[in-house]
């Protein structure tokens, strides 16, 4: 209380006044709240999280959680650091400090989430790698813990979610490939049964269908997301005895392995197979230039945060815009991996 | 206290001992202590970490400080993530978690830590980005804190830390282009005062002195640590009326924008200029291929993390052999962008 004491003498208003302006009461006049807020800022004033937290639940801290583990991060993170930088752009406004809970592929993310819940150093929580029934969901929203997901999900607490247009982009690809005269057309999968996946290929086979088409099963290919992946699929590819004419990647890491598996095969992407992936930093040096959706991740993290303070009773007055869901649209760029027209096949 | 009388009347053991074995404690029996952890891990026994941390400052949560911003992690962290895979596979062992505090290129990081501490979530940190001086070292000291940090510093206080062999790469670097011919070779330093730079330039110094030549401060590059640092790099060099014959770069991300503005010039790394960088996932994409200094991220990962456990009493009686400093070698992987042999200068 010494902290508090101190503002609250030196604004000349009572410690109670302080305490609910600083935790962010709506019973407070917002011009009482600022003053408090900048006096707090003036003096340092941090807030002891152990006392707080068992008393309040408030930390500052929000946590975001996302997989690691060799097998997702071996080649760095090219999404999340850039997702990052977006959303700390707007807790900065807000004295909300970002951490990172690194979650291992090897473990449990319920459990993992459980304990993290359990040691309460959270006020809110951003959620990736949603699955398909993803009981995260349910402990959160029990828990009563303001959260968001990036990536939907069936469990639906009536939670806000921001998601990749992934239909868009599989709408798009499907349809640029069949106007080029692609009829054998393959796709990837996660490995896992993230969400993404199933509204990924769902869409892929409502495109092909209403261009008459169907998709062929033995041109699915699963994969771990990384360069191995990406070059499993491409070995498993060369080997099927017929080979599809074009194949979407949903994946932005895996472009590396499969080009280097088809490239070394003498299959070239753009001549040979028509080659549609999403953007990162190495699609930049892929020869050929690689036909691919982007998106800005400093934006998206900008939105993901908006959204979640949007539902955080503290915040939300300041973000009454931000839309509780949203598809985040990708943009198509043009590049020369699927050039490749197929009337001759 | 409900979960740990449980535990003490599964095990019928005094809710003391359970307490003392699940703190570390060296005074309980290596086999009680195994027997408590192990019904613990059955139980699913989470402590509460806001009770806990108020008592006694166990958290079970390690926190690993790096910079954010977009200048920093524009092109997605190729570093950070991988060196987590790491040091989460030794924590894993001991049921630590380890959460990334990701503080802005905007904010003062000793202002930063000095907040993350009064929240006191963390039993122990680990620092990177060290600086010449490093205010974080003292205040951590002061508050008997546990760390190790990545990066040496001036500022001592007998911390243990690891540390990349800048002094090692400096000079096999210089050594291999003065046999080759090289008598103007030019270096690029950090954007700011990051030990590293110092400890790399004082050695670039020393080796050219040992072959009769000094270092031109003129060919001393400093840059933000991303693409666009690279290329203005690659600009200021090529408008030097006395070109470098060769350049050595201190950070993995600046080689594809030195590439960029050079070979826009029509100036070929390997063939018109030398270069020699540090390995990035992009590297495995530049042409001619890099000559560059390598390591294994995960392993500094595990290093890292083994040293900071050995620092701390209820872990390091696991880890009796770790060092508490240490230099990691780079190792030098070959590729064509220093065929260049100098003698027509």
């Amino acid at each position: 209380m010494k902290g508090i004491r101190r503002l609250a003498q030196h604004l000349d208003i009572s410690i109670g006044t302080v305490s609910r302006a600083l935790n962010g009461r709506p019973d407070v006049k917002e011009e009482t709240r600022k003053r408090v807020l900048e006096a707090a800022r003036q003096f340092g004033y941090v807030p002891n999280q152990s006392g707080r937290s068992l008393r309040q639940g408030t930390t500052n801290i929000i946590g975001f959680m996302i997989q690691t583990g060799s097998e997702i991060t071996g080649q760095g993170d090219t999404f999340f650091m850039s997702v990052f930088d977006g959303v700390q752009e707007v807790f900065a406004r807000h004295k909300l400090d970002l951490v990172a809970l690194l979650c291992s592929s090897q473990e449990d993310p319920t459990e993992y989430l459980r304990r993290a819940v359990a040691r309460g150093f959270a006020d809110g929580l951003i959620l990736s790698a949603t699955r398909r029934h993803d009981p995260r969901v349910e402990l959160l929203a029990e828990r009563n813990i303001p959260f968001v997901t990036l990536g939907r999900t069936l469990t639906d607490a009536g939670q806000p979610w921001l998601d990749l247009d992934f239909e868009g982009m599989a709408q798009a690809s499907i349809d640029r490939l069949v106007a080029r005269g692609h009829r054998r057309i393959a796709i990837t999968l996660p490995h896992n049964d993230a969400n993404l996946g199933y509204v990924f290929v769902e869409r892929c086979r409502q495109a092909l269908s209403a261009h008459g088409l169907i998709l062929d099963e033995s041109l699915i290919f699963r994969s771990t997301p990384n360069e191995a992946g990406g070059y499993q699929i491409g070995r498993d590819l060369l080997a099927l005895e017929e080979r599809p004419t074009a194949i979407v990647l949903i994946n932005e890491t895996i472009a590396t392995g499969l080009y280097r598996a088809l490239l070394e095969a003498g299959v070239r992407p753009g001549a040979d197979i028509a080659v549609i992936g999403r953007h990162s930093p190495q699609a930049n040096f892929l020869s050929p230039s690689l036909t691919c959706f982007r998106l800005s991740l400093h934006d998206l993290g900008i939105a993901l945060a908006e959204t979640l303070l949007s539902s955080m009773p503290a915040f939300a007055y300041h973000y009454p815009d931000a839309p509780p869901n949203r598809l985040w649209p990708m943009e198509l760029v043009e590049g020369e991996s699927d050039a490749l027209q197929a009337h001759q096949f």
